[in-house]
Order: structure tokens, then sequence, then C-alpha cells
């Protein structure tokens, strides 16, 4: 089995597919806008790249949220719960961390699963 | 191959079952407690968990232990060394971030295998 | 399918094996230099872990790199751009979190391809 990579760039891979699952870290695109509008982008990206493996977001198994600033916990629920596919969400464990760019408020690491 | 969700709920299922590895994440139920006994009932969960799917903490993987206070991390492994199967444990790593509940002191992610 | 252990000590194993998949989390051997050389001194371990199960750094899937402080982003980018094999680099995700030893700067958790 060999492992397959979506955009490998010099530093990392968007993402990493190997024995059915796929890795990913979205981040948000908007990096002016608050924690709804920038959980809602990265939400976004998570689902572009997913569409590009012919999987989608009630494939997901498992996701680390890390928000910078635990009073942008509502928001990133509120941008969540609008995306999430009811009864086909995946697990969810959410942390607060510093991020590496001073404008993230939230980053996203998924693991799921994809056709083979 | 499907995934299997335990206890899907509309934000989050409270586990993930797919191509032999079951996905969960576990926090304490007494959190009115010190980390000792809060991690005590984290790891009970995680057996809880475990058992439902005919697994067991000798079948752990992986652990990402997060604490919110470095100083708790005495009374993390004390009731982690009480609990953990010598020879068999896990691949762990512990690091210090927020809590999205402001009485969490610990919440642990695993990854186990699970029979198929 | 049986779990293969890597040095199971009491309260952890170095790494673990399971359908494919190795899980490790590498830490620094050299505490008392900058960010860079623990950087350096993290991914040699993790070389030498992967040396020993057939595999290598083209093999890994998926990096969670956790750093104490974000001031040491750009020595750790350092250390992993000269260690990365480009093109065939795995998803990353950096995120700033206290670590359990006072002389961590750095602590690398990693998920890696292995033959079976």
């Amino acid at each position: 089995m060999s492992i397959k990579r979506i955009d490998p760039d010099d530093r990392w891979s968007e993402a990493t597919i190997y024995n059915g699952v796929i890795y990913y870290t979205g981040v948000p695109t908007n990096l002016i806008n608050d924690a709804y509008e920038q959980t809602k982008s990265t939400l976004n990206e998570i689902d572009k790249i997913l569409a590009r493996v012919n999987s989608d977001k009630t494939q997901i198994l498992d996701v680390t949220i890390f928000i910078v600033d635990i009073a942008d916990f509502p928001a990133m629920n509120q941008a969540w719960d609008e995306w999430v596919v009811k009864g086909q969400a995946p697990v969810r464990c959410t942390v607060q961390s510093g991020l590496m760019n001073a404008h993230y408020k939230v980053e996203i690491k998924i693991i799921a699963a994809v056709d083979q």
C-alpha cells in the first residue's frame, strides 16, 4: 500500500491518504474576520479537501479543534453546528492553544475515511 | 467499509470506529474534584467506552492528555499509573492546554484497536 | 491483528504499531540546547524509531508539533526544513502548548506508515 499526498509542498503536504484514511489540518483563509467567520472558512477548506478525494464531512472520524481564545468557543460552536450533519458527527475535542499565525483564531485537525 | 458511531449526538459522536480503530475523547464526570480524581474518572469513561466495543485499555495505541495546570502532572500520573497495564501501555503525550469547561482539569484523547 | 509495542515501559510504550501504522511521540534528548537543536534532536529520535521498524521519514502521514514559545517557530522550522524530504512531507500542524519537562521547548507527535 502506498501513501497518496494531496498538494505536496516543500515543508508539508496539504493532506495524506493511507489505508483508507485521510489526514488533514485546516486553517482559515479569511484572517481579518472573527472566530465565527474563521471557523466557517476552515470548515469550508475541509469540505473542499474531502470533495477532492470523493469523501465528505459525514466521513470524518476524529476532529481536534485548537482555539486561541476560550471566549471564542461559542462562536466556533455556532459555525460548527451550522455545518455538521446531525447524527453523522465525528468525535470532537477542543482545546485552547496558541497558533503560529498571529491572526489565526482557530485551526482544525481531522482524520476522515476515504474510499480506496 | 462503513463508519460505526457510538452515541451520535447533534454536535459530536461519543466515539467512531473505522478500519479496526476506535477514536474517542474522554472527559471527567466529577468536576468538583481534584486532578487525581478527575483523571480516574476520565480513565473510567475510557474503560466503559472500550468495554462497549469489546476492547479494553490494553488495546489503546495512542493517547494525548491535555492538562490545564502543569502542577497537576504528578496527580494525573498517579491515577494513570494505578490504571495502566504495565507492559501493555500505549504511546502517551501530555501537553498543557486550556479546556472548554472551566471545571475540567484534564481531557484524554485516545486511538485504540477494536476487533472487526 | 495484534498490536506490536516498541520498548514497552510501565507508564507508556515508545511506539505502537497496528494495522500498518506506527504511533510515536518524540522528545528532545539535548535539553540544555535551543529550539533549533532540540528540534534536530527530536527529529533524529523519530528517524531512529522509524528505522527500527523499516520505515523512514518519507512514510510519515501526520505530524503535530507542540512548541512552548511561539518565538521558537522559526528555529523549529529551520531544523524541520533541513530534515524533511521535499515532495514527500507529511501533513503538519504546529501549536503552542506547555510541556511537562520544564526544559522541553518542543515535542513532536507522529503517525507513520509501516510495512506489514
